[in-house]
């Protein structure tokens, strides 16, 4: 949590989503490191927090022991969108999106005037061999008066003193928690990083050396 | 100027653009009443100001008459981001786009890192009867660290005593001026109209009702 991971929830979150109380945020990838640690932050924010994965366990875990409101499993889901709405019925103010593709067309239709969309992520079009195609967003962004930023942790480089500080008194507080899958063997550690993309992982993927 | 739209092009590339000095500032829908306007305020703000229009005469307009540094037409051009490139030796800070669609996406690949987009109009895209697909932006917004702004005028309709303030002094002092086309006789409404869709007008579309 206060590595680089929950430096980036922690500026992602608060800098570019600006969460007020009260508001509902969703979150894709939010099992992974990041995703885990900006909805425990959101939480703090005493936001609606909805997470979007894609196992029934991180579902579970994410609910259960990381005090989510929801969580959406997109593998499982027939009509992501609808799904969306049911769990959202205040609609959607913050999106911190660590996945993009139909995920994310799904979050948008449900966000609220004034949203904002916190680019962190966008794994699943890493590997597209191609320019990825979808539906333009800017005609939704432009009626809602929506903005959608991108960004990378070292933006922020002049203030991570002030994040570790902070973080370290929410970790001390019982308030986040870190999340990890740890792979045992070096020789596992392709597989490892291979399951990044299909998310074998819930928070921060590691590999441990040593038998 | 002092209307909505002088007040769209003023909180438009002011407060979501914030330009700098020295900065390069691309606008589509240029020749129109908002585009006109903002370029004006983006050469005040002392950028360098390109537009994007459909015509060269609305290019020479721009040009000679409006101060901008280059005009582009995008119905004439071969490869409209190889131009935007050549037209902007020192990449694309702020985009004001007023249409959507391909000429944006041109736009958008010529960016700097930590550019901002002003969603003012996407009319480009209004009339599709279809979702309009195209390539996903979110990867190269989160690469660049760039934002996406949608917005209306009505937004800001607490500050538009200040916009016309300012705007009136720059009338004034002939650091700006309004720009129109004027239709003659109510019996050409709709061809006004369905002109504003195909270009047909330079700044904002008027229609003289009495003969």
């Amino acid at each position: 949590v206060l590595g680089m991971t929950g430096m980036t929830a922690y500026f992602g979150l608060l800098d570019i989503g600006r969460p007020k109380a009260g508001e509902t945020v969703v979150i894709s990838g939010a099992a992974g490191a990041v995703g885990c640690t900006a909805g425990q932050i959101a939480k703090i924010k005493e936001c609606r927090v909805v997470g979007i994965v894609g196992t029934e366990e991180k579902a579970k875990l994410l609910k259960g022991h990381f005090k989510f409101d929801d969580a959406l499993n997109y593998k499982t889901s027939s009509n992501l969108s609808e799904e969306i709405k049911s769990a959202c019925p205040r609609g959607v103010d913050i999106y911190f999106d660590n996945v993009g593709g139909p995920i994310s067309d799904a979050v948008l239709e449900n966000m609220n005037p004034h949203g904002r969309v916190i680019l962190c992520g966008q794994i699943s079009l890493y590997n597209s061999p191609n320019a990825p195609q979808g539906p333009r967003p800017t005609p939704l962004l432009l009626s809602r008066s929506i903005s959608m930023e991108g960004f990378i942790v070292s933006n922020f480089k002049a203030r991570f003193p002030e994040a570790i500080s902070v973080l370290s008194k929410w970790l001390d507080d019982g308030k986040i928690e870190a999340s990890e899958t740890i792979v045992q063997g070096f020789e596992n550690l392709p597989k490892a990083l291979i399951g990044l993309f299909s998310g074998a992982n819930t928070g921060k993927m590691l590999v441990r050396a040593a038998a």
